[in-house]
């Protein structure tokens, strides 16, 4: 068994194919732990992990802590409202003194592009980014790419489809990077002014026309529409993006048979996607949830290393 | 050992005799583990809890979450404070998310009466109602009903005053079951504004004069007075309720001589209840805290289902 | 092995030196507990924690449930934003019924001076006190010395300028008491404004000039300045603090040769400290952080009684 190149997981813009195959392996043996009555193991005992929520979560937040605690790790949680971050200290002192108290690892959530990097510059933990700003949020992709591979048996060669906010999308993103190293066609699809300037770097076809972006392909992962972005004025109305850019069942009719339909969640119901669609049996929405455990603990264990030492 | 009659607790409503006679059994093993130096089992190893508040609180929450501990389970807290609520994802979404997760309890309380009843049918995990709006709070009522067991032998029989905000307590509609399943003689008091339409379905006495409801009773249960309810215009001032509803020393000479004074907390000491009843010998206000924990541990243990493995 | 004098660890104002050296005695033996790869023991497996923070803190609240964590423990946080003290319950209220639940010990944090004494005047639990208004913050004073006693190897004979807003610093005071108990000499400096009525009763030197009070001291510890104290009109501004009381490299030169810079965090870079002193090679400001962490496990271990059990 050999390890991660890496000690952190950061984002999938430098990750080998090797590294996403071992954690996606790892995560199989995960998955399959969480179909028993007993779903603890004795993995990370002594481990201590902190998560460090800047921004308010639900669902990434009690995800991680239950990963951990599932792998007998003891657990710190530290969000914004309960801080004394309010105080002014800067992030680097905050970040040093964590650092201090010996801990082992380290989830970071933060509104600002780069403060998981910049974590791994300041403590000995590994650090795993729970989302950083509009960079990268790494676990969510892995747990997409995870549920893609145990539909199909590979990513490599399918056609997946990212329509939503290109621009700010955090989980496009990491869904680009990690799909394109596995091997998977990749599409983007937006308004033109949620698409970036130089959105070629992604080396993906790009639509602003959905029905064009569907032609033909498995996989839609249907994103989130920050509705703050509409005041913004990046998008006319929601009405307008609905009907431009919402997926309801006459559309599907464009996609491959076997065809696949994702949402990270939290859904806008009647937004981005209607109630039958979310709620049909080619949705797989709560499957992605329940991969996401198994895949967060497989990058707590294997960044942990503690798997070379039982060996 | 039998069952449960239900997988779930949502309210004592429809719960039979032998249901409650066999929590409130399981209790006193439980209580007698609090007087323990050690008060940890491993009864729950490997379960997941998730204690889900929606409305903040203080002691609730703690006692499910040091009864969970005591149990040995792992514990999720998610209160509403901390939370990505706020993004205006549906209840159902957020329940189906937290299902996919595989938590195997879920302890809830919400503003809205049928949210745990709700969450039984989006939720494989047991459920657990730590107060629905104005309609029960069953582990209040078991934690009463143990109280009053440990100190007259039994519950059958007796004279219960429930005082308060009869229309929208849901600690009085959850003792009302409770009681008059187990045989007690309730009665209710309430300015008329306070008591609700219909109250008859009860099957209780009611009054609207204290002393009356007090003559010859054994406990007065005290509910809390929301000082809202009088903005709301249900009752004319404080001191008007203080001087028509309040407890004091002197209109105790009207119980039976053996009687019991409760409280469920938080006490608005000298509005419902004077100082020196809520800290005289006959007051069992913290005696009901400490029952609260083996109560709690009753219904989670045997809710898991754990005892059947184990014989 | 003797035990401590107290059951409690209120502030240091009364406490022995006997106890201190016990706790720094202790505190060596878990501080090579964190140099460990596994740093958890099993010391206070059974024994639950109370953390009852009623003022917003991140540092404090971390270091104390690691070290809970870390010993073992079960913890249980209670912070204000999350609770129902809102309801006006009185504190009395809130601590008899958490005392009612049976936990063992309590840590606390709370912005009136007394309540930790409170506390234990309604709980049998072992009370720490994490910082009462602006009269003690004992284990931040035992951590100070602790790293001191491991520069020097002793705390006796040394020269310690405390520096700051000696009327409302809780750090200050309890530093004061702990540091003349161990036999250091105490030096004060701050504005006149800042330093109290009656400041000869610390029997400490007292310095309202900077350089006065550095000559021929071994350690500084710079206190945060409270930036609301200028807004109170205690101090005229920032930039005149700084020129006055600020620490940079050029006052150094007054500090005897093998001098040391402490300070409690969170820094206000460039207001009390430049961020050249607070970087360089005799701060120890990261290893207060960690040291706290060995200080605080010791302290709850001999405060829990534990050791004799075990011998």
């Amino acid at each position: 068994m050999s390890r991660l190149s890496s000690r952190h997981l950061l984002g999938l813009e430098d990750v080998p194919k090797e590294d996403i195959t071992m954690i996606l392996d790892a995560a199989e043996t995960f998955r399959e732990v969480l179909d028993r009555e007993i779903k603890k193991l004795p993995t990370l005992r002594g481990i201590t992990v902190l998560n460090l929520f800047y921004e308010p979560s639900t669902r990434t937040r009690i995800s991680f802590e239950l990963a951990e605690k599932r792998l007998s790790a003891d657990t710190i949680n530290f969000t914004k409202a309960t801080s004394s971050v309010t105080k002014g200290e800067s992030l680097r002192d905050t970040v040093q003194n964590i650092e201090a108290m010996k801990l082992d690892m380290c989830v970071v959530r933060h509104a600002s592009v780069g403060v998981p990097y910049y974590l791994t510059q300041c403590m000995d933990a590994n650090i795993i980014n729970a989302g950083d700003g509009t960079h990268e949020h790494p676990t969510q992709a892995l747990l997409d790419m995870f549920t893609i591979r145990k539909i199909y048996g590979k990513i490599e060669g399918l056609r997946v489809v990212l329509l939503g906010d290109v621009m700010h999308s955090r989980v496009i993103r990491s869904n680009i990077w990690g799909l394109k190293t596995m091997g998977a066609s990749v599409a983007l699809c937006a308004p033109s002014t949620l698409i970036p300037h130089g959105v070629e770097v992604f080396g993906c076809d790009v639509y602003t026309h959905l029905d064009e972006a569907l032609d033909g392909a498995d996989v839609v992962n249907i994103m989130r529409i920050q509705l703050e972005r509409q005041k913004a004025g990046l998008f006319p109305s929601q009405r307008e993006y609905t009907n431009l850019f919402g997926i309801n069942q006459a559309r599907l009719k464009r996609l491959n048979k076997n065809y696949t339909i994702m949402h990270p969640g939290p859904m806008n119901r009647g937004v981005e996607v209607t109630s039958d669609v979310a709620d049909s049996e080619r949705s797989v929405i709560l499957d992605q949830v329940t991969n996401g455990q198994a895949v967060r603990m497989a990058v707590l264990y294997l960044l942990s290393g503690r798997k070379e030492e039982q060996e």
